[in-house]
């Protein structure tokens, strides 16, 4: 950021450190030739070695007068100084960790700003929402928020709120990773009784991907048939595609102009890594994904009201954005969005291996077959048992790394018999065969009940979904 | 441009050299340390050396490593190789010169890389129009062109294409010399019976000027009241606000997002001088004003072809964009756009000084009264005339610098008396007052006319211009 002092959107750039150091190297040396006051010329030095160190933090280098720190330049954990223990790496696009144990998100908590989902929120949410939480919530998958409180404030008082989720349809199909975002806003939707708009980000995908436009938008409507499989109430949710969205609406433009015109080069640099030799698209996108947090946007639904909060439940990975939007929000003259991170859903391979939709063994596709499934978790699920049985059943197995266990945690609703899966793999008494055979008799029937309800989904379903309108709720 | 050899968008800037030769430095080391040949290394140098004079001729400094050119390192001409006589400066920001008689338009085009408009293409165009060329042809105000006579074959063949021009809504009022690409525009589409898109940028100018968007949008409003009042056809004229249409198009936003994934920062750095501390909703929106060049734009016009070519009048300060927009088309799949570049029109106070819409004296405003004309002129119009009347029989007045002069090339359409003005103010037998009064006498009613006509614009008509709908063509 241009002000780091002035803005919540996270610390600085490597670049910008090094402009900061230049900047100090040459007002010191103006206070030298201008023969200034030795404790005034102290003191610039001073912040000067203070800058040096920073920089090295950063990027493990040292700073080198017309040296700029390039692209290769590595930047430590976003920008931000390096956590204890060494390499977590999140930003929208890479979610890197040496641990099989998957990212340390207490770490990150401290590093993004955000606030922890601790049991005394989880207790009010269901105060409010006067039933059990989700297990997401009890088993810490979402388990970070900015501003939850300021929304159960708003339900308490009866004023209302609005959900925005999203997704970018980089391919035809989506795994069962994919669907966390959609299962829990479907259930906050369903608990707080509230509209609900859904980004597909097909602009985003064209931008960032070797992709037609065309095919962007194909996507659009695959992956919103995957989403709307998931049981949303078409009177109460929006899906949206950018391009198509973009002309169809008088307020979204609109409120991307707003946003792009508070936001500058700089701060997108700083935020999301972005060089001289990116296209303007994607240097302007963030402006994109920041729009629907602000329900002018969205005049068919608010009835052009600019005064309704948004509470945006996505992967941690995609805070960047919305501390931008946040950072810009009251300068526009609108309410920051709320918003509730959860962790990422770990690859078969481990937490510390990249899901990739491109590789079709790195997790289990809404597509797969039973015999798919199967074979898939049989021979590619990274396990935390130990070598043999024998060991095993001495030693027992680790949960903590187990990806079978792991994916049970997301998908087994069932916290008692959780939980003695947890203590049987632990002690040894169940094998590693015996677990994946749990988490495959979860899945087969769970990806089953969603193809069928996928099949139900038609073209005139998809489009009465995208088409823009009031819902059910009057503003 | 990253890769000047692929592109005409015009020559490079101070820092594309500067990382150029920063880049060249590198590989002279590399090529040392490798103990590549001699020939090799004698080559790289060679290059080496030649970049650095060419960074020394565009910013008139040395090129000292790791001190790139900053905001004030002095971009001569455009980052072009600067013109013998000095110091003319065009970009669409910011015309410059040091000259009376205004900027050096033939240097101007061997810059720009346009073409002359010469006798042999206003003789063909009379041809393919039937008609005699309009003044602002014949007088060498729209004076460089693009293609051009691809759209004569156009014509010849019987293939359609349509007229683009536009204009930013910076404030309420007008004056002249915004009226001289409609002036031109509305002959032409009457020679050629086109269609015509005209764009008010109304998104730039919120994104450029201390403005609200509800602000800029009602300078749109008020703006295109002036511009029906020039006497567009509303049958086959579609006047859009940025703003609004975005939102109401299923085509511009596609273009839009088409154009930004092929141009990076690099290149409107390049090309507009923009800075990391910019915006980024500057920085994206030369896109912006290059969609509307592809007809896909104008889904209701065009009934989706995205074949039609298009034709921009313009003032050769818009050029950049266009240049951008022709380098991009052809890797979008599109036809580059042909082009007509007027002139600049000269402040009252002569033309090197800059024309500005907040010195309400600096030019003549289309709200003026009749006295406010005599006033202006005969108080501000600088005058080529002698010190004395002694010495102005003497010696004659100099038509070149004199700004009535000048505006009378715009506005006065008889030949003939325009060349009996001349050869008596050169002579001397016309004395400075007098060529005021001609100028006041023409302004006058003219300035009067279009007030008349204005005054007959409603709401309602600027809303049936600004509909997008089909027009009185077939595609």
């Amino acid at each position: 950021m241009a002000d780091p002092g002035s803005c919540n959107c996270g610390p600085v750039t490597p670049l910008e450190i090094y402009n900061q150091l230049t900047a100090q190297g040459d007002k010191v040396r103006a206070l030298k030739s201008e023969k200034a006051s030795k404790d005034e010329i102290d003191a610039a030095v001073k912040l000067l070695l203070a800058l040096k160190v920073e920089y090295k933090t950063a990027t493990g280098q040292e700073y080198k007068a017309g040296s700029p720190p390039t692209d290769n330049t590595p930047i430590a954990n976003n920008g931000l100084p390096p956590a204890d223990d060494g390499d977590d790496f999140v930003d929208p696009w890479t979610v890197q960790t040496g641990s099989a144990k998957g990212v340390d998100y207490d770490k990150l908590i401290v590093r993004f700003g955000s606030s922890k989902i601790d049991q005394e929120l989880i207790d009010r949410i269901e105060r409010v929402a006067g039933q059990k939480a989700h297990h997401f919530l009890r088993r810490g998958i979402f388990f970070s928020h900015r501003d939850m409180h300021q929304i159960l404030d708003a339900v308490e008082k009866g004023k209302p709120f609005y959900l925005y989720t999203g997704r970018g349809p980089s391919s035809e199909s989506m795994h069962v990773g994919h669907l966390i975002p959609f299962i829990f806003t479907k259930w906050l939707q369903e608990v707080f009784n509230v509209p609900l708009v859904i980004q597909m980000t097909d602009d985003e995908k064209y931008l960032w991907k070797d992709l037609t436009l065309e095919k962007a938008y194909q996507y659009t409507i695959e992956n919103a048939k995957d989403i709307v499989a998931c049981g949303f109430d078409v009177n109460k949710t929006f899906i949206f595609s950018d391009l198509e969205y973009m002309g169809q609406s008088p307020g979204f433009y609109k409120n991307v102009v707003r946003v792009q015109k508070h936001v500058t080069f700089n701060q997108v640099k700083g935020i999301f890594g972005f060089t001289d030799s990116d296209c303007i698209g994607k240097i302007s996108f963030p402006a994109i994904q920041a729009a629907p947090s602000f329900s002018s946007s969205f005049t068919e639904i608010f009835n052009g009201r600019k005064d309704i909060q948004c509470l945006i439940p996505c992967a941690i990975d995609q805070d960047p954005y919305f501390r931008m939007t946040r950072d810009v929000a009251p300068r526009i003259g609108y309410q920051k969005p709320a918003l509730m991170h959860s962790t990422f859903f770990p690859a078969l391979q481990g937490a510390q291996t990249k899901m990739s939709a491109s590789d079709s063994n790195s997790s289990i596709f809404l597509t797969d077959t039973p015999k798919q499934i199967k074979a898939k978790i049989n021979k590619h699920a990274f396990s935390g048992g130990k070598d043999t049985i024998e060991e095993h059943r001495k030693y027992g197995g680790n949960c903590e790394v187990d990806v079978c266990y792991m994916y049970l945690t997301f998908f087994l609703d069932d916290d008692e018999k959780l939980e003695k899966i947890r203590q049987d793999y632990t002690s040894g008494a169940l094998l590693t065969g015996e677990l994946k055979k749990i988490l495959i008799d979860t899945l087969q029937p769970m990806i089953a009940a969603h193809q069928e309800r996928r099949k139900q989904v038609t073209e005139e379903t998809v489009k009465q979904f995208m088409t823009p309108r009031k819902l059910a709720f009057d503003f």
